[in-house]
């Protein structure tokens, strides 16, 4: 007898009359139960679905339901909708998610303690510093540590380093765990997986350098955190998640940092859950993070 | 030319195979275009579906596929569900909303607003008061007041008053804003229709009277308002909304009071925020609030 | 016999040894009891005090005191502190505040009915809106209103106006209610009072026009408004009070507006609540707020 | 040269004019300078005072200025202030803290997390546990981990072990890190000094067993976790810190667990915090809290 899967499927196509019931009824055809449902119709006429089913059979049936939902959202469009992004996803697969680090630990332990506390479904092939100082960390955690050096002259080398660590590992994305180099355009496209980036402001205030200093010049009463993927242009990346925390006029530069390093690892954590348990879907530069 | 119509269904049944499908399908026959659905399932089995969509017709279409609709449930079960609630409803029809109050101004102030500035679609036929205090109030936003005094003797009498009056301005819900007298068993039964309260603590903490000095007696460095659902058991019935804030040893039980009202006043507007455009069902004693 | 006296005192002066036991000693003194007391000390070493205290005696006691505690920080500097800046205040002489408004009545209602309710103790002598939209609102609640067009070519016209009203009123402070002209330098000098603004987002993000649309587009997770005084730099001045709220994929301009005028009152609100009862001082382009 | 010392007082009396001026009188003549001043006054007339100031000498010069200050009282007293408690604290002398667990680690890794990356400055001899499920959770951060199994016929001994422990380690006071077991008032009052522990409901709601459970039972929109002091009375004591977070009906009791494990582990580090820093005053079954 054949096994119960779990499954997700994320669909990005036009908006036309009948999409849900093609999707639904697809589905119900191929004897999948749908556990979740969740769609957004953006202004610009583009539909987003997000589907969670249990369905009987293996990685083939999986496959099978891919191509008859392609076919169903096309007979919906009643024409090839070539603009349409469509994927299943077998839930029980764990993503793989690289980790780049320099310095400072808080969003890395927050990371692994999550991970290891089973409030985190991904494999964690390896953890990336260009600084050694978190090695240890992650050997506590039996998490593999590869120094990267990056030099002013060495960069390229290094990226690449990285790259080649990301695919021999097959990640699907990479988490930038306060990670204090920029990335080049040539990585982010080498890569081609999304990476996540954790900036230690309520974006888009305070972008660049030193925002906590930021922030307190400008005496503004409540900072946040921002997790956002990572594009060519820094710190405008579609935002995933923010988290704010009410501050006075009592806190100094180093206080409004303390609070600040607990926000980055909560709004982290809670970006790279969201996007673990494949639950955002991306809009023009903005996301779409269903429940 | 016929006009286009906004509804919205809302559907509640056992869980089955094939039911998203089914209810899509269904609307996609029938020409109707989902503009939103939400789903969920709850621990128990069942089915709770709210679906706005735009059609083409009228009220007739509406009925007709309110009854396409039952249908397709039905087939999608294999038999008759006998537990099933489904209900379509116009959009453009707003609900009528009956409001009780009694000498405490700010809820009622925050629906009357709410409604003049256009973020409350709803009707209001009346406001009634136990008390006089308010008449004016009502009347400065155009809305009738009437005075229905409870003594210890003429509660029956009075609940008669108010039952007439919500029957004969065919109240679909009405709204406790600081209303303070207990409801009879009678009279909820009486009315059939949903009856929202405002419960001046974060339930289920510090029920029954004067929970800001009950609150400020515990020493909470929260506080909080509830909206609730009325039913015969006094501040058990099902939670809709519920409001916090941050107090600290400096507030008194006066402060508590004053920040209260304040929660007080946006959960229940949120509550009925919610209510008014039919995204709550309800699941034993607890509400689905469909975002 | 003499009555009882409840007054504020506030201080700005350099930070030196032996100050609060001065200021505290100079009270005791003058058998004044204070039953709040509230100090920070600044970075630059700016030393920054609140005291509210009962005494015995009428005004002249509190004039008597006011030059007491003047002496006592000299003595405690053992020269005569020429950046200082202190005053004692009457708490039971409201402070006369006057209010500009536009078109939007939000802000207005809000603090007309916090007034109403006992919840603001100022007094209001005017309302002046360069539009005649909210005139009967400002009725309703029975505070004379001022029509004061301001066209092209008028502007300075209207600015003196507004500032003979201001004047004749005796206001000590103005509060823009989302008041949609900027105010002119010369104003703002002329006056010589607070300003009090409240910008509609969470600056210092989306600064200038039509900032909802901005926060929409950035794809922004929380919302804010923030309210400030007004310096000659636009949406520069210091923050006083910032409030948020989550938003998401769902929330379009439209809503984004909505949930951001339900923040804007807030936040102006405590504001004015906060400069109303004195426990507000300026240090640089910040503020000090106590609690 | 003698080097400047940091000391913290904590001061409890009854209100009386001059108080103010009484403490810092002494302390400006023992040449300390004030650098942060919060006071209270308790509605019952009690008066709470901490004081943080720097001043030449060692630990002798403490005890003096303890000795002066309880004088002090004393004079603006007119007498004898025999409720008086006053204490003068070497801030450089890190309290001593004691943690106890069971099986559960998130509290207990965020605490040693904490006085691992420098933001909580105690002492922490010893980890002990009824289980020995973290004791190489605690070895990783070079903490002592005693095992210290409790049957149901040896909970005396094993309370005699605990207070050995905390005795020969001089533990200033003892954490909860979700330790699941009650302590018996034999133990609480032999150890004398504080003790903290961590409730995972909002409370007083859900108090006992299985407060998620309870929580998603009754259907609540907001779940919290409770920080308080210890006393004879199960989940009665002083409530220190309360935080909360915001469900929906997505979120089954499964999800609100995880969701609570960081609210308890985020209350229970600002609680120990809080009072790590001597920053919390005990009045009544209430805390007063500064900033």
């Amino acid at each position: 007898m054949e096994e119960m899967k779990r499954a997700i499927a994320l669909i990005e196509c036009a908006d036309r009359r009948g999409i849900i019931a093609a999707v639904s009824g697809t589905l119900a055809e191929a004897n999948a139960n749908i556990t979740q449902a969740d769609e957004h119709t953006d202004v610009d006429g583009r539909f987003f679905m997000r589907l969670a089913f249990t369905c009987d059979g293996g990685q083939n049936t999986l496959a099978a339901i891919e191509k008859a939902l392609y076919a169903g959202v096309n007979v919906a469009a009643f024409d090839q909708d070539h603009s349409m992004t469509l994927r299943v996803y077998d839930a029980e697969r764990r993503p793989s998610m690289g980790i780049l680090v320099s310095k400072t630990d808080h969003c890395l332990v927050e990371l692994l303690y999550r991970h290891r506390a089973g409030e985190l479904a991904v494999d964690i092939p390896f953890v990336a510093g260009n600084h050694e100082a978190l090695a240890s960390i992650a050997a506590s955690y039996g998490i593999p540590f590869h120094y990267v050096p990056v030099e002013k002259d060495s960069k390229h080398e290094a990226e690449e380093r990285l790259l080649a660590l990301a695919r021999c590992n097959s990640c699907n994305f990479l988490v930038l765990a306060r990670y204090m180099q920029i990335l080049s355009a040539g990585f982010i496209e080498g890569f081609g997986g999304d990476i996540i980036n954790i900036h230690h402001s309520f974006l888009p205030s305070f972008m660049g350098a030193d925002p906590y200093r930021q922030a307190w010049e400008r005496g503004v009463k409540i900072i946040g955190a921002t997790a956002h993927y990572v594009t060519e242009r820094l710190d405008e990346g579609p935002i995933i998640e923010q988290i704010v925390e009410r501050v006075t006029h009592r806190d100094d530069v180093e206080s409004l940092r303390r609070k600040g390093k607990n926000l980055e690892r909560q709004a982290l954590y809670t970006a790279v859950l969201a996007h673990a348990e494949r639950r955002i879907l991306r809009c023009r530069n903005k996301t779409i993070v269903f429940a």
